[in-house]
């Protein structure tokens, strides 16, 4: 089939190359000259046959509203429009919303597979009615992995379920992680482990904790044993953020998830006000020397 | 090679079919007749040939220690024993000293793989001299997954080392489960999303959560949807606890694995004495109403 | 001076009293006939000599999102409403925003002391400009503890950041709670200790814990022993929710207080989701006995 | 009555003066020779009439170890040793069994109040024996703040449930120092909060989180205004560590302590391991940028 797609930064470009590899069509526009086929969203949706089915695969929150406004504008009744990138549920109904007004329908997706999906496929999490969904199901057959349908794609439920269940996908995403991480903390502060890296690799086969992650943090460990080339400086990209505050509209503990995006935000921090305040009182009660900015602080034996 | 192997119940039994299906010689004993080579430990030392190799698969801290007591009274200078149990890695350096007076080699081996390897291979982490693993290396073949060897097998380090890094894993594994949970159990709570099965298992392949553990959450969600048919409540077998004490002793923070530990001590509470206390402080200060025990407590609307 | 009181309740009941002892004129509404001196708003507003001040103190959300509708219809250019419930503070920004149309003043103010207030005086986060904030400063100072204003009182900035630094009063008195709580069922789980409310008893004179809410624990103590009577089922009243939220949108760390949310969800729990799935899981992988609904859950020791 | 006093340093400098302020007789040792009465232990135990009471106010650990040894060499039978450092309760188990050998009893004795206890009295947790216990009590009395001795000082059990209580008395007090703070940070953060250290001392009087750290923060804050001159670096004494690990002995869920415990750990890293391997990972499946050591983060806008 044929299919408009905007944005072909590094999730776009390589989705472009796995769709057309099954024999799609792709007509694709970017504010990047050098990549797009097109020269701006009127050149692409003439371009297009209608009905037509776009992808947006553009950043979340402003600039993905400005593509939507933009293509409500110049889209016909009878389109569908997918979003692919990393919005917030809400956005989704908003977006849907405001389409239905001009009879273009509307089905978000969230895509997982990074950098690993143009030879791997992408997992995919849709939401939207059965129909819309069904329309774009050859580009959903493109873009996931080989193997059964079931196995790297889910209609969730109606519009918005399917940015959720990617929001979840990453919450957890970052639990994984965290839990890794710790592990890996303490396995190369204990003097008679010797060998981490290899303790990592061994696990990659037969063992409980076996799964994607693992493989690339032995990657990780081969390319820079004991990481020390790399700053625990840690980013996050919004979907952890509102896992826990879903999690916390829910009346649902989440102690793991949040905690792995807490230990994130103080991985960005210079220095932390919260612990400044408790050195302060520490300083205030027991007369405990408190570290002046700029000094080293020294680790007393407890 | 011939191998004694001590404790033949789910772990055991397994194993050693793996063990022989390898073309390797192996008396069991177990205290269970029907199951058993031998009728007690005297006759399985009687019946290995000098120099002996014993494996060791019964439950950590006291079996173990009384097992490493008794084959330390019956085995000779130059024998070798594996504890492949969940040993902590302490009781391997007290045994280790014990047996080396009396010129008996000590190896411990982290098992990873639960009802499933006897089939998968099972993943192994070993502590010991160079000389005492490379005795075991036959046996460590015949149970470790098929491919390279260190994709499934490591020799960590010194004696201890190998239960050490087990320990580290089965932290991680509490950490990894309770991410899956609670991204499960919001996932549940939420109205739009209408299928959590799917979702998880759209999520086997291709996304960036793909795990064995995800495999294996799918399949509980096949046996039974929405798991309803399974209570909450969760034992933990002492490796977490040993995990994040150790990690306290190293001033590692470990937020994620810790907060999985705790989850399971209150999953096993019928009642929580910190939440009454709280409770009685919110009846103390603002007059809320407290729920007395045996009464259902009501969820005003916040 | 004069005010007008809506809301008559445990808090707002307690506020008339010590308003009026101080001197002022109150007249109160109340849906509740027994309490009230007016049979509906309008006759309030009509009982209130102009420029009013009419102090709201009804639930949170729907019910004061409804008072101020119906008062903004009622009262007149130059009055003035404060807030003084647990409103959120985009509540303040907008209902400000809709009072402003009409010429109506507003100020926000968060009220802690709970039922002993109406004794020992009540602290007041205040939010409004300067001159909306001095008009009600008599009645602050009525309702503040004795003291200086300081010591009870703040004006902590435009509309709005009353209520603020009330939620986060909240937040860090769920933190508070819980550790006391914590270090109570450790205490209690602790065979050589053989005093528990002695301890806390000893702890609120001269210690570094002591605390209102440690006398507070001390008198639950003395009340119930052990907390026998109490069940441990913890509800929340928003501000909790709303301060990690808060603390998320602004990529501050908030573990302790984010903990003491999430184990008053779970308290609440009759089963949690998340645990069956763990214990899924761990039936899945090694065979463990998963607990059945209804059954109890047997501690293997480990 | 006659006190043997060893270690004169800020603690027991200032028990020093209010016991002889109370009129007992104090026959103080330290290795400082500027504050010390004697030249040595055995000089000490000369000085002291039979039967001897020595109070020990020296680090915990190896230096208390030492001290205990010693003076179990020096003391006779009947004489009577207190340890009023911050000991864990096992390492009082053990004292008291090699003392009991000798015929010399022994008493635990938690000591709060830091620098402040000097004037406002010390709050004390004790263990030991009825009759050693009273034995003591003028002491006791004499440190402890004025008012009902039960306000101030606990009998809590036999031998080690003194420090026992000390120990988790500052596991609390970590839990609610880190709530402050965490309530700190977010204020800080707030755009419409003007004024953090107003609304700190506005708080002192009246509301639910009045207590006694809160007066210390608002004098911190008087000093330094949103603390600009303290790095939030912050060591810890051992008793936060004691206090988890007993938790978790006893399947005790203490997610606030340890979260407060965990991030004073963090406080201390230059870099965190455990990030650099999230931040590893992160590169590794979403070619996401990774920071190199030395380089500076940048806060990308989720």
């Amino acid at each position: 089939m044929q299919l408009g797609l905007i944005g072909l930064g590094k999730m776009g470009g390589n989705m472009r190359d796995r769709i057309t590899a099954a024999g799609h069509e792709v007509v694709g526009f970017d504010t990047n000259p050098e990549v797009s086929d097109v020269k701006d969203l009127p050149e692409l949706v003439a371009r297009l046959d209608a009905p037509r089915a776009v992808w947006v695969m553009v950043p979340a929150g402003k600039i993905t509203d400005s593509v939507m406004t933009e293509l409500g504008g110049l889209l016909s009744a009878g389109d569908l429009i997918v979003d692919g990138g990393n919005s917030k549920y809400t956005d989704d109904l908003r977006h849907a919303e405001e389409l239905k007004d001009k009879g273009i329908a509307f089905v978000d997706c969230g895509v997982s597979g990074g950098v690993w999906g143009k030879d791997n496929g992408y997992g995919l999490m849709c939401g939207g009615s059965e129909d819309d969904v069904q329309r774009v199901l050859p580009i959903f057959d493109a873009l996931r992995p080989d193997g059964p349908r079931d196995e790297g794609w889910v209609h969730a439920g109606d519009v918005g379920a399917g940015h959720y269940v990617k929001m979840v996908h990453n919450g957890i995403e970052y639990g994984l992680m965290q839990a890794y991480a710790e592990g890996f903390e303490l396995l190369e502060a204990k003097e008679i482990v010797k060998d981490v890296h290899g303790s990592f690799k061994a696990w990659t086969r037969g063992t409980v904790v076996r799964s994607w992650l693992l493989d690339l943090m032995v990657k990780a460990l081969e390319e820079d044993k004991d990481l020390e080339q790399i700053s625990g400086f840690v980013n996050d990209s919004g979907e952890g953020r509102w896992t826990v505050q879903e999690a916390i509209d829910y009346s649902v503990p989440m102690p793991v998830i949040s905690a792995s995006l807490f230990a994130r935000f103080a991985s960005r921090q210079e220095d932390s006000p919260a612990m400044q305040a408790v050195a302060a009182l520490r300083g205030q009660f027991g007369g405990h020397a408190v570290t002046k900015k700029g000094d080293k602080g020294v680790v007393t034996d407890h």
